[in-house]
């Protein structure tokens, strides 16, 4: 039977709202050999890899880990974790992952709450206030940025608010990490959790997240140690977690100096998030940050140059991703689909109510850069027009030039 | 401050139980580019991963497909997938992984059954049999082959006695598929879990995985569509599965023509698992087993050969790793220091009622070859020597050298 050759993906552009084109360096880091999970080497590896990301999360954490699976993986690992059974749990949904945040929590068993802004708008902090209020929740649960709207959440206020409830505060920052700021311990955040695949400029596959003292406190009422491993005196929990694979009591102990066994670390995955946040660090958080925010602005302008409009409240947008309502008349299907097949550039699609009404743009990680954003306006004039859409000649590309502050 | 330096790792000989060092091949195919988790090549891959690894597991059952965790995390999303709350489940336990099956499945909310044999030993099918007697089981779920004891359950007659009790057959193959038969569909396994450090070559961190048309039927009576992006009219549930990420029914939409967004598929390690089953498949199922058997006979006579004991029941070993007691007045994890150290060689040590007491010496994936097996022996000899052990000169190569037959 014969076999499919070596793989040999084909030359594209991602500009979506990830995942996006993995910076070369980190993909590079991935093919390193391995060594054994307790190697010296690789403990120390560990080690360098909580401390870049107690770095890139702003954060004095200690409890600063990758988990090994997907971004989405980590909100379980985080929810399932932090919430027993039974839990009161408060989620401002404005958008799909805020709904993701209330099916997890769901099926975690507890009693969740929500507080809902429409879409393309923020959760007011007053309404969330009047929400713990009624609520009396044992954790807020929150996304920083919203792919799906491309809002971000202010998180002003929200420390205050969960101090005078008594509430542990998480965040999903899958969306937002590295690109917007997001000072843990500044914000009084007590978990958070990330994906390398946005910002951080690396493949899915591994998260990194950080959790404060008051988190771990809360985590570590739950220990359990398998039976396999088990030792006389070791102590059994009244609270199990409800996972083994993202009881996160275990996970701490396995990157703690204990080293006690649970899963064997994704070793290639851990090369690639430890040369993510190298990446990060060597430019500076501030300055990929600021990078982040300049591209973003130079697509967003630039879109609008082509007479497009915007999508959500301006105030409120996410750095590394604009959405761009698609023009009366134009397939934005058809339109996607000629970008990728004749351009090699991929944009994005949307879900739920905005499903055919926007396409989401990304310029993120390795991709927030000038010749990216400028390559992708060029491509869409020239496709929207060979769909009949009147769009200003070169329209987008001045703009952005514009933004960039360069010279014809 | 400073940063560390780019990844470096140390040259390393993995000859433990896993992880082992990854076929060069399946890194070089980690560090290609991504593209989109909706452009036709990844989903062109997504189905090519799907019939390489139907080939792998020796199975027509077309959910086979890869879980985004390593393989505890596999295992799981199999336990929690089929199992519901109160639902009773036997466990044979032999060793580590058994011990893992049960507290997985207890956090299922599983009733959980056990029948155990001695470590080193196998479960004799008779015992099964009364157990599942008295148990009635939803699910048997097996430990093929656990790396602890180094024991191979033997699978015959399982199918039958599933048949009889109306049962599902889960097995953990996580350390033997590959190096071992394990024809899924002649054993009559209705959901299987691996990883890929072990026989198939690669690191850890994707855990191939195939589901019998039974086995997709019990996941899908548990079916659920995320809030985030159900339509009207989608089917809610009376029996949610537990975890959101390990929802095999909505793994299974993320894989299938539907393609119903769930995680974003990891794509490196997508190619990885990849390029592994080419490796595998270049070479022939077949001749891949026998090569394990082949050099993890040479391992067992060579450790033999060198004057000592192999550690428990010979019948019933995996092919791939060889368990070997530590001669009395040695430091076992001295020698496994030096050997790291001085060689490069890592061996592995031992859990539980083992610790101390026997090395696991493995022999699997790229590292089944005559050349690491004969420097890990030439290795082991010479740090036992100087140890103060007694051993035969060049006793242990000369008698690997006789079972691969090469005149000196």
């Amino acid at each position: 039977m014969s076999l499919p050759g070596p793989i040999d993906p084909p030359a594209r552009l991602l500009m979506g709202p990830g995942p996006i084109t993995a910076h070369p360096r980190v993909l590079q880091a991935m093919s390193a050999q391995l060594v054994g999970q307790y190697d010296p080497f690789m403990t120390d590896a560990m080690g360098e890899v909580m401390g870049l990301y107690r770095r890139v999360f702003d954060t004095a954490n200690e409890h600063t880990l990758l988990i090994d699976s997907t971004a989405r993986g980590a909100i379980e690992a985080a929810l399932v974790s932090l919430l027993e059974p039974g839990d009161r749990v408060l989620v401002p949904v404005m958008g799909r992952f805020g709904h993701l945040l209330v099916e997890i929590a769901e099926r975690c068993g507890a009693e969740v709450h929500t507080v809902t802004a429409p879409w393309g708008e923020v959760v007011p902090l007053e309404a969330i206030a009047a929400a713990m209020e009624a609520a009396r929740p044992k954790v807020l649960a929150m996304v920083h940025g919203d792919t799906s709207t491309t809002m971000r959440q202010p998180f002003d206020g929200l420390r205050e608010l969960c101090d005078r409830f008594d509430c542990l505060l998480y965040a999903d920052v899958t969306a937002t990490l590295g690109g917007n700021p997001f000072p843990t311990d500044a914000w009084g955040v007590d978990a958070a959790t990330a994906g390398l695949q946005k910002c951080l400029g690396g493949p899915s596959g591994s998260a990194p997240a950080t959790f404060s003292p008051r988190a771990v406190k809360a985590i570590e009422s739950r220990r359990s140690i398998e039976a396999g491993i088990r030792e006389p005196g070791d102590p059994a929990t009244a609270h199990p977690i409800r996972s083994n694979y993202f009881d996160l009591a275990m996970i701490f102990d396995y990157w703690s100096p204990r080293r006690l066994n649970h899963h064997t670390e994704a070793t290639t995955m851990l090369y690639g998030a430890r040369e993510c946040a190298r990446v990060i660090l060597e430019e500076g958080l501030g300055a990929y940050q600021a990078r982040h925010d300049l591209h973003g602005r130079a697509m967003l302008t630039g879109v609008e140059g082509l007479g497009l409009a915007v999508y959500g409240d301006r105030e409120h947008r996410m750095a590394n991703i604009v959405a761009v309502e698609i023009p009366d008349g134009i397939d934005g299907e058809a339109v996607r689909g000629a970008l990728l097949r004749d351009f090699g550039i991929e944009i994005g699609t949307s879900f739920g109510p905005l499903a055919g009404r926007v396409w989401r743009i990304g310029t993120m990680g390795w991709n927030a850069r000038t010749d990216a954003v400028l390559a992708t306006l060029a491509a869409l004039e020239a496709v929207l027009r060979r769909h009949g859409a009147s769009v200003a000649p070169g329209g987008g590309v001045d703009a952005a030039y514009d933004v960039y502050g360069t010279a014809a």
